[in-house]
């Protein structure tokens, strides 16, 4: 339940002040007032995850009689942080706020099977164009959006809720954030900065028209969900993933941090026209960040489905919260707003 | 999926254009982009009631061997809109976004699991104190927030996602709007007018310090939602439910399209302090509109859990359309949000 980190990917934090030291008081506050509805019972329920990873884990069967789970996630773009409407289009916001909310599903190894769509949206703006975006999002993630909610209001906010399955034959668990080990590989599946470098294009007004998912331009405006790579690493044994949304250099500390190990980086497969920086601190490119004991095995996987090899980028280490590259300590920073 | 129409419970309409028809084309083009995924099953697969109704009922078993449905809805507060920090605080609004989102539930007769919360917030705004009235309103639905997205934002928006599963050993199916007949009665669970009598005090600087939860500014800031009503009715056998969000001559109107009747009202429980036009147009009440063919099964259910009893306001006719009010027309207006 993660969110990309602003439309200003690089210098513009957001200043909600202390943001990391209220959501775990948020996390505090309601897993208190969830306590008392599991007595007798682990907390959270056994095979549960709550707040803390990318999506939620529920038990949706309790009750029913079945063990069904969902993984289930809420993520929200507003308009002036997560987007421009002066370098996208509704359709572009549509599809951005569907594909980031699949996202998170994608980092747990799971598959989107229904949406929810809630609009907050200033009088006059073009509702048909803003859901030809969010329904072309959704097909293309082979989701179907069940239903929604719309108000007016003074700035457009667009939150998406997905809700998706654990699929194959032995399904087993989730991928969450708290897996890796020390000595467990990373890699990425993909390139990194192409969302920040094509910010950047749009912003100097370098892009000629063209189709809307086209280069560097398309990777801002239309990012696409991961969804086959992380279902293809959950079954191919990763450890944990993370989408890499509010940045490499954010994502892996959050990976870290969960899992309890540190890491050390040693490659960085930067996006052509992309930068260094941009590769680094960009985010919002919705690749997924993968740990595995075993990369042999994900790039073989990834091999036999069709998809690009996934690309080495460092390994887990035995120290906890010290984080490299290349020998030299990661700039700090990285924001959190999923919960 | 519904929501409240307006913090102006009476007379200001929000303006987007022709709202009824935009989610009538945004359902037919979220419909048409879900219809490749289920080529060979019937559409929606049965069972499941996608956009139309209070909330989404989804096989979230399908998949993974089980039947389980869940029962999923989203609702969005808007400031400006649906509250105004003027007379109402931030624990205030996170109770009612939360509250107004299972309201949905209720009204399917479903009981709310898990909640997902997504906060589009300005700089500085007190998330404690928004976290504070969540958890407090997910204690009373006994249901558990599993996890969210902050954002910052220039107006604050507060929108919940809320999964629910119908309970009981014979859970049957939920409650539909669009299960009424001719002849079925209509029942709401409480008077009605609270809520926009409270915002008319609290406009009016009429309100004494108090409670939060007290009187009619109570129901305004803190409304219930009516889940052990909803429940209990299921089991009863209610044949529809909606709940009294938008104000009930529109709910009504929701209703009767739904379900391909007329209404005819002979009654109007007012509460006390409220006025006839609150209670008929006001809205935001959550009181919960139910027909069934059987009324004294449900007021002996109501009895036996020890509830207040229902009250009778009239029945379904069959002549659809037609909408009155002690044989007169019943107002026009009904602004629909939720899809």
């Amino acid at each position: 339940v993660d969110s990309p980190n602003s439309g200003d990917h690089l210098d513009d934090r957001p200043d909600l002040t202390d943001e990391f030291a209220v959501i775990d008081r948020l996390r505090v506050r309601f897993e208190a007032g969830a306590r008392s509805l599991y007595p007798h019972q682990a907390f959270p329920p056994a095979g549960d995850t709550w707040i803390g990873d990318d999506a939620a884990v529920v038990s949706i069967g309790a009750g029913t009689g079945t063990d069904a789970r969902g993984v289930w996630t809420t993520d929200l773009v507003v308009e002036g942080i997560h987007f421009d409407l002066g370098i996208c289009s509704l359709d572009d916001v549509g599809f951005k706020a569907l594909m980031v909310s699949v996202s998170d599903l994608a980092a747990m190894g799971a598959w989107p099977r229904y949406a929810l769509v809630s609009i907050a949206a200033p009088s006059g703006t073009d509702l048909d164009l803003l859901g030809e975006g969010l329904a072309t999002a959704a097909e293309l993630a082979e989701c179907a959006v069940v239903g929604g909610d719309l108000s007016q209001a003074p700035t457009l906010v667009v939150s998406v809720s997905a809700l998706g399955i654990l699929r194959g034959e032995t399904p087993g668990g989730p991928v969450l954030r708290s897996g890796a080990r020390p000595g467990d590989h990373l890699l990425v599946t993909g390139p990194l900065g192409r969302s920040a470098a094509g910010l950047r294009l749009l912003r100097g007004g370098q892009v000629q028209d063209g189709p809307a998912t086209a280069g560097l331009a398309g990777a801002y405006r239309r990012p696409m969900a991961r969804l086959r790579e992380g279902e293809t690493a959950r079954l191919a044994g990763a450890t944990a993933a993370i989408d890499v949304s509010d940045g490499l250099v954010a994502d892996v500390r959050h990976l870290g941090r969960s899992s309890n190990v540190g890491v050390a980086l040693d490659s960085l497969p930067v996006a052509d026209g992309a930068s260094e920086a941009e590769a680094m601190g960009g985010g919002e490119d919705y690749e997924l960040l993968m740990a595995t004991p075993d990369p042999d095995r994900l790039v073989e996987a990834f091999r036999s489905a069709g998809m690009a090899s996934p690309l080495a980028i460092g390994a887990c280490t035995s120290h906890p919260g010290q984080y490299s590259r290349a020998g030299l300590p990661l700039p700090s920073g990285g924001w959190r707003h999923g919960f």
